[in-house]
């Protein structure tokens, strides 16, 4: 499967994704499951409410003691929330409940505590309640027994709430993808270091360790790989238990750039391609070290930017389980595009939105992929197909919105 | 201004967040600054690229060299990212070089290595190149003393990164608000635990601390406040480092709810309001204990939800010196709605969007407040306002998304 071709990035991110496969599970407390992916349905341990309670605060009452009003019936006691009325309620008899209090036997009623007066030591109601008015049944919420999440969702504030209520202390989850990071050239100092001439700060790393972390992964720095050959395995050989290795410069045609030649040199390593119709990005690898799949992204900022949001972060939504397409939407450009070439383009844009909802896209004037600034500014990527044809100011084009705090 | 009136929610809000100040800021690691918002503008330290830089792979060139093509020239050295070529490019050189690396002095223009070929080993140039191609300008980029990030960004990915390339490691961040949680109520036990009969599992704690985290504030676990008068001032005692307090429940008229009382029996609270006009959500509270602002959330887990989207949320983004208005848009009802009365209401409801983007809205079928599993199935609420008439299916409604992950 080794060439020299150019793929299209539909046919590399396929590619790609066959040498994923969806994580295992692992326990978790339900106290850190937030935002995590459950592994499976799951289902009710307990009814909430377990037994009927009140919606109201008022009086727990039976219908046939009220044939007119106003009734002047006596109180028997109360059930609060945390302390119920464990005795039946009889024939004549009420008993003060308040909201989420449980029902006792007997009432088929709530009578609301601003339908009532007290009189003469006793309570007199004064509207007509309707039967099971108020009451909320066992199981209203939901039953035991019911499933309350889908497999494959990610838990909310409100589902893991849910879950807790359903009786849950600790969930199925899917693994989080232990993600190492390799940044690859002589050039790149820390951040924080002063850089020499000739040197640049390592901004990838970070990048891509945010993104990660953010996208559901756990990543791991896997520090600076030297310009020289042989280094990538090196590094790699103590690296057995992670899910991915990324990897980012070294992967071009320069006499320097040694990703490629390691991988394809070393028996326990697979090169499945290296180069893409795609701008910013050409230089983009695939491959496997022993079992671990590799993604070599290009060393530019912006190439290396673009290239996560179209190719790591559907990576890791397979292997957490969920869909791994990306999600593409229509805006009208606001100026002339002139033809494309065989690459396809990913344009960094701003997004408008008018007050009746059309959106108008608008490409930065400058799209060299070492300009981070202009990344940063930007609300989307303009998807320009290869060999598409010069399009007028209006025109609907296609674009790919970032990942959430990406 | 402490008054037993119904308040409307807007007028609500804007008491509430007249109530809160934006917090001060400190320092962060780049590390750890992804989602944090920046307390100031930041002013890029150094410029990038720092000097001219190589946008391809090719040869540093003369153009004067280059007056007809094809010619053929010598090979005098390299320069590659991170090692440069540290003498001058004289008449009649080339020097290789990377993409990345720096442009020795002297060249002005770069030619592409597809360009060219070895010919009796010195190298052809075979295309005429542009003045200044291929060459990236000092700070083309960013320049040292550009402001890269405005004050009050949030910092995605791509901003750390930005940041780390032009010489920070490290940030000022505006100080995550550092919120307490109270779950008020005899009934409640802790998530695990098999509630007897009347009792009722905590599931408020989980619903707003996993909130409070995924909007940017750090949540404390204050325990669950026992129905009975002076307990709130007994848990706040020793609670005075906190930016908010939050409590769920015992805000009610309920003989046994007691926090409203005790602020109102405390000198050293203050008690703004404990009733608006909204459902679900009456019981509603705002004070302040010490100097320490206090929600009093209801009880009622989809009441505390979406009380905690209408007024939790916002004072967190008041405190992170955030817009803190709700953002409501429009949708078209699927269903008939009979007219409201005086309570603002806020529906339970799911959004679909067709192909042409228009996006209709329904609401669930049930919108009692106990029901989680409805809140957890709701893409969004449906604001109807006070007194709102009864409309057609097929009308304009306004509606309210959740925030990110609640």
């Amino acid at each position: 499967m080794q060439n020299n071709t150019l793929l299209s990035v539909s046919v590399a991110r396929e590619k790609i994704l066959q040498g994923i496969s969806p994580l295992t599970s692992e326990k978790c407390s339900i106290h850190s499951a937030h935002n995590r992916i459950v592994a499976e349905d799951l289902i009710a341990l307990i009814s909430h409410p377990a037994q009927a309670v009140s919606a109201m605060d008022g009086y727990a009452a039976r219908l046939s003691d009220i044939v007119t009003v106003p009734t002047l019936l006596p109180k028997v006691g109360t059930s609060r929330a945390g302390c119920m009325y464990e005795k039946p309620l009889l024939a004549g008899e009420l008993v003060r409940i308040f909201t989420g209090a449980v029902i006792p036997d007997g009432c088929d009623t709530i009578v609301l505590q601003e339908d009532t007066e007290i009189v003469q030591g006793k309570i007199q109601i004064n509207e007509q309640p309707k039967l099971g008015q108020y009451i909320r049944k066992p199981g209203l919420d939901f039953l035991a027994g019911q499933k309350i999440i889908t497999k494959l969702s990610q838990l909310t504030s409100r589902s893991c709430a849910l879950i807790a209520l359903a009786g849950f202390s600790e969930v199925n989850v899917i693994k989080k993808p232990q993600i190492g990071i390799l940044t690859s050239g002589d050039e790149l100092v820390a951040p924080g270091q002063f850089p020499k001439p000739g040197q640049l700060i390592n901004s990838n790393n970070l990048l891509l360790s945010s993104l990660i972390r953010s996208s559901g992964g756990e990543p791991f720095d896997l520090g600076i790989l030297p310009d020289k050959p042989g280094a990538l395995i090196e590094k790699l050989t103590n690296s057995t238990d992670l899910d991915l290795i990324v990897t980012t410069g070294g992967a071009s045609v320069g006499d320097h750039d040694f990703i490629a030649a390691d991988i394809k040199n070393d028996p326990n390593t697979a090169l499945y391609f290296w180069k893409i119709a795609m701008r910013p990005g050409k230089p983009l690898l695939f491959g496997k070290y022993k079992n671990t799949p590799l993604l070599g992204l290009p060393g530019n900022p912006v190439s290396a930017g673009v290239c996560s949001v179209l190719f790591l972060t559907p990576i890791i939504k397979k292997f957490l389980g969920l869909n791994p397409n990306l999600s593409y939407s229509n805006a009208l450009i606001t100026q002339d595009l002139t033809k494309n070439d065989k690459r396809e383009e990913y344009l960094r844009a701003t997004l408008f939105e008018n007050n009746e909802g059309i959106r108008y896209v608008t490409p930065a004037s400058i799209q060299d992929s070492s300009m981070l600034a202009i990344l940063n500014k930007a609300d989307c990527l303009i998807q320009r197909p290869a060999f598409a044809p010069k399009i007028k100011r209006g025109s609907v084009v296609s674009i790919l919105n970032f990942p959430n705090l990406f």
